[in-house]
Order: C-alpha cells, then structure tokens, then sequence
C-alpha cells in the first residue's frame, strides 16, 4: 500500500494534501482501514444507464464528450448526484490516451473502437511508436486536466478516481484494429514477436500512465487500471507478457501516493501477479467469491467488487440477498470497497442502483455498529 | 468412465460394436489406456480453414449444409484425409437441434445463430417449450443420422466423435437471441426467474441430448458436449443453475457406452463438475496448464486440449516448443488426446495443423519407445 497519503510531488491544493478526501471511506478502504461507511461505487456508473446522460449525449460523438472538460465533469458527476455513491469516476474512454497519442482511432456505435490501422507485425509496431507518444505534461492532455479539476471542484470531499485502460486492452484492441471475442491478434503478435509485443506494451503503458498521471495530478484521489480483455490470457503469459507493462502503467503513479485499483475481467487466476504489479486494491469480478479471492491473495489486499451485474435486473429480494452476500464474503479482507463485478449494463433502471448504494451504506453501519453480525 | 465399450443398446453394426474403432488410439485414451499413438484432433477442424471446404459452401446457408446429409459427411472427412488426424468430429452447429425442434433461428453470415424471438422471461420458456422438443428416434433427426451413416463407413477404424453443445450455452443464445459477449441476459433470467430457467435448460438438455444420442446410434464413437459460453459464469452458479442440466444432456446417452467428452471455455474453476456431469474426458481450454487441470481433477481423469490457436500463427520452433510442453504436461493424467484449446481460427494456414498432426505422432511415437524422455 502506498504509505504516504500527501506527500510529494501532489500539488498543495490537491484533496489528498488539503485533507479533503483523505479521510473519506473511499480512500480509507482503499488504504485498508475500515471506518463506519461502507464504501460502494459502481463501474461505468456514469453513461448510458442514465437518462441525463442520454440526454447531454444526444448527436456527440463518444471521443468529443470524454474531451470536452465541461461535458466529461458534468457526465462525472452526474451518478454521484443522484445515486450518492461514494466516488466519481472520471468519465473517459480507455482509447482516449491513444487518440491523444496522435493514434487514428473512432468509437463506432454498437461496434466499439475502431483503428485506422491494425498493429500486426514489428513493422506495425514500429510505425506505431513513431506516430507519437503521450506525455503526462503534454499539452494534449490540457482538455482531460481541466475536466478532473472542474469535476472535483464539485465533488469537495466525495474523491475522484482516475480512470486508465491497461497496456494489454490497449493493446489486444490495436492488434486486433477493433473488438472481438478472443483476442486472437493480440496473442499471436505476443507469441510471433515477442520483442515487438514488448515494446508494444511498453509504449502502451507510457501512453495509459500518463493519462493515469495527468488525472492524478489534476485532482483525482485514487486511480484505477482496467483490464477488461487479460482473461483470455493464461497465468503464464500474463506474467511473461504483460505483467511486467501493467507494472510500468502503475508506476506511472507510484510516486504520488495515491492509492491505486487493478481490476480485471476473468483473471482470478492471476490476482497475485496483478497486485504485485504494483497496486493497492484489487478489483474483483463477479465471477469469484471476495472470501476465495482475499485467500488467494493472502488476505492482506483491500478488495473492490462484485455484485453480479445481471442481478440488477433481477426482483429486489434476490439482489439485496447477493449483495449481503458480497459484503460478508468481502469481511475477508482487510477492507472493502463495495462495486460490481463487470460494468453498469446500459439497459439497467437507474433507480435499482441508486437503492443498491443505500442497502450497502445501512449493511455498512449495521457492521460498524455490530447489528449485522 | 463408460465401463463397458460394445454393451447394448448399440447396434450390432456400430463400429464399436464390430471393433472396427474400440481399439482406435482416440476411443483407447478416451478410456483412459494410453498406446502406441498419441490421439490428436483438432476442435473445428472441419470448416473455414480449408479451401475445399470453403468451395464445397459457395452459396449455400450453414444450416442448410448442416442439414444435408452428402455435404455433412464430406465436409466431415476433409480434415481426416488431409491432416490425418485420429478423429472425425461431426460437422454440424450447435442450433441444429433448437432448429430441428421447430424453434426459429439462422446464421447470420459476421455475426452467428440469430433467433426469431427471445427467451427472457417464464413466459418465453413457457411458449419455447410448447413450440416442441426433439427425441432421438424423431423423423426430424433423419438427415442427421445418415450423414452420420455416411461419414463411419467412409472412416473405417478412424472414429467419428458426435458433437452437441451444451445447455448453457443454448440458453445463452436462446436468452440473448443472438451472440452477446457478456452473457447477460442467460445470468439475468437464470437469477430472476429461477424455476423457468431450470425449464429452459431441461428442455435444451433433452434437445440436445437427443441429438448426440442419434449421432451415437448412427455410428459416431465418442460424443463431446461444447460448453462454449459456461465461463461466463461462478463455479456456485455452474454447481446450481447449469451442472444438472449438462448431466441431464450426458445421461440421454450413457447407457450407450461410448466415451463423453465434455469442454467448455474459461471454465478451470469447475473442472471437477464438469467431470461429475457425467463425463468420462474433460476438455481443457487454452489458459490453463494440463498438469494443474489434472491437478484439480484428482490425476483420474483423461484429458483433451489444448495448444493455444494463436500458436498456429506463430513461426513453426514456437508452436513445436509449445506443443511439446503440452504433451509434457498432459503426461500427468492418465490418457491425453491432443488438442486446441478453442476452435482453428478460420485463417489458419491448413497445412500448419497437418504438421502439428504430425509432430504430435512423432512425440506419442518417442514417448511409447522411452525416446521422449
């Protein structure tokens, strides 16, 4: 864990050196001190769930919103208004640090993101790298400071956590030039090239840590690295071939001592490689029990997750019961962020969440108070 | 394991029945016996990746072909004859018998099995359900039976293994009414409406139950349950929702003696239900290591898999040094019949499996005569 909430080099007026959001339940559990509020957020909280959302969204592209300050704030804040959860996530798309970048790339509705050219071969790599880079002081990147500072202007003491794709999503999305299921592209470039998927992923993780950083620096109190593709790779090249670059992203952010979250979709076998990475929390999917995956990691690692996100559609009385499930198994770790296990689905009743972050704030006080045990 | 390889009811005619392939190295491994031959074959190995398949479809509808009886069959041998594998495996889809059993569905060319209407609700497993069903003597599964016909008396001693997907991953489809990448509306309806899901997946059981017990009856050697989409699930869920369904699937053909096989993708959490559904061979995919699936599995279960296809694209010293650590690693169960992990990606250069074909002859040749040591 990072053992210094405000030192050096965070600005002074930054929440986390005026006190602002150190001591919010948020970034005590991610420090793994549990206090009297259980903390609960939601991934992909802010989007399309919600009508206002909708509404702001209507004729704007998805790359122009994330870069517009006003637009990514206001959408940012947005679920924390009406569902009084307990952080902000910044509102961006993973491929935002690659668009800035200089890299072509569009998020096509209903496809994903879509490149103007896919990354192949050690040519491509090349090309690739030559195209550009991200700094965490570029001047690209002034649309995404000024968006973090208006959101936690806002938000006083309720942190904002940075948001940051990880170097092998990034990188299975640029091999593949778009989504798919398997991720075939990027393991064969892996395997083919392996020097070439090196500095493929490194570059990746210098591109996703700087936009780490910036956010960092602007305001946001913690951070959160997103692995949404790693499970389709096995322990073994997780280690080899991309541990080693989620390594460098996170290092990106180390110095700041903000805490930082590692989340990935389908990698339950791999949590120890992932924490030591270089992250404070780790995210857990909805597939693996928070008691199963705090023993796997020694039960030393605060742990974020994982209502199951179909259960949202489901009658009340099934999820408050998986939910209070989540939140015993979650006992198990030394403290314990409540969220879900994959994304808000886009079709989900935004009321289902809003009184979803209710139920585990009195789950919360029942614990602190011993009514639950 | 099946106790017994040639008790009734098979017919008299059955290749297992005559011997003609119950000492075949495939049905030998599948009965955990190890011999001179290391089996391979690879999973799709019928399909996109060979030009004389991609010929033989010109124009014509997936299911069309599935359904007629000259193409199935011939499209089924085209990979024996080329790579010289040590199995056919019955071409066919998955939906066929939903199609079969009256339920609306095409493949959509880029996309996969869409259906006329989604099963979301106790209402639409209630309407499914009284569309009709299928049993393994109905007229219906005629074309299905003499393509089968067809294929094992061209095989001769090489055996034809009959293919089935299983429960969950019908409902999977029938549920989101097409291909979804999250699976979400199979888990929403599975926790919302328990007992209707328990309906829908007895009914997919039984469908395709009877569909692998006709492909059995007509002569294939061995059955293998697909279970392409069950990693999307927990192991609570799979053990409660989807384990006795897929047992309920096997059990429509265990009185026939032929090895089972059961695979499903992403799910080495619950290998041991997968074997306890009823399955002699548990196939394991590409991200988990042989030796720790046999591991998990007690060391007594024959295993199947699984070199990674991203391999198959990868210079030829990769993917021999991989295959040979796969072999290595499937020493620790008591039989190993060599596969991929997943499917041949439809690129796949044609004549890369007949050498992997090849060199996996080669390594079960030095193993039988201690040279591999």
């Amino acid at each position: 864990m990072s053992a210094q909430p405000d030192r050096a080099p965070l600005p002074a007026d930054h929440p986390l050196s005026t006190g602002a959001t150190s001591t919010s339940p948020l970034v005590q559990a991610y420090r793994g001190v549990r206090g009297a509020t259980l903390p609960v957020w939601f991934m992909r909280q802010a989007g399309r769930s919600l009508p206002e959302y909708r509404e702001l969204r209507t004729g704007l592209g998805m790359l122009d919103t994330c870069l517009d300050p006003a637009l990514a704030s206001e959408i940012t804040l947005q679920p924390v208004r009406r569902h009084g959860v307990d952080a902000g996530i910044f509102f961006s798309d993973i491929v935002i640090p690659l668009r800035l970048a200089g890299i072509g790339v569009e998020i096509q509705s209903g496809i994903g993101p879509v490149f103007d050219r896919a990354v192949r071969s050690a040519a491509d790599v090349d090309a690739l790298i030559e195209t550009g880079t991200l700094r965490a002081d570029d001047a690209a990147l002034d649309p995404i400071r000024e968006g973090v500072r208006r959101t936690v202007a806002e938000l006083g003491s309720t942190p904002l956590i940075g948001f940051a794709g990880a170097p092998f999503t990034l990188a299975a999305y640029l091999a593949e030039g778009r989504p798919s299921r398997d991720h075939l592209a990027a393991r064969r470039l892996m395997h083919s090239e392996p020097d070439a998927w090196a500095r493929l992923l490194a570059w990746c993780a210098d591109v996703t840590g700087a936009f780490l950083r910036a956010q960092l620096l602007a305001g946001a109190s913690a951070g959160q690295l997103f692995d949404s593709w790693a499970g389709s790779l096995s322990r073994a090249d997780y280690a080899r071939h991309v541990a080693p670059a989620s390594a460098r992203a996170l290092a990106h952010a180390h110095d700041l001592g903000a805490p930082l979250v590692h989340f990935g979709l389908g990698t339950g076998e791999f949590l120890t490689e992932m924490r030591d990475a270089g992250a404070d929390v780790v995210g857990i999917d909805y597939r693996l029990p928070l008691d199963e995956a705090s023993r796997r990691l020694g039960g030393s690692v605060p742990l974020q997750g994982n209502i199951d996100p179909a259960l949202l559609a489901a009658p009340w009385a099934v999820l408050e019961e998986h939910t209070r499930d989540v939140v015993r198994r979650g006992r198990s770790a030394p403290a314990h962020v409540v969220n879900l296990g994959h994304g808000v689905p886009p079709d989900t009743d935004p009321a289902v969440l809003t009184r979803l972050a209710a139920l585990v704030h009195e789950l919360g006080a029942d614990e602190a108070t011993g009514a639950g045990r």
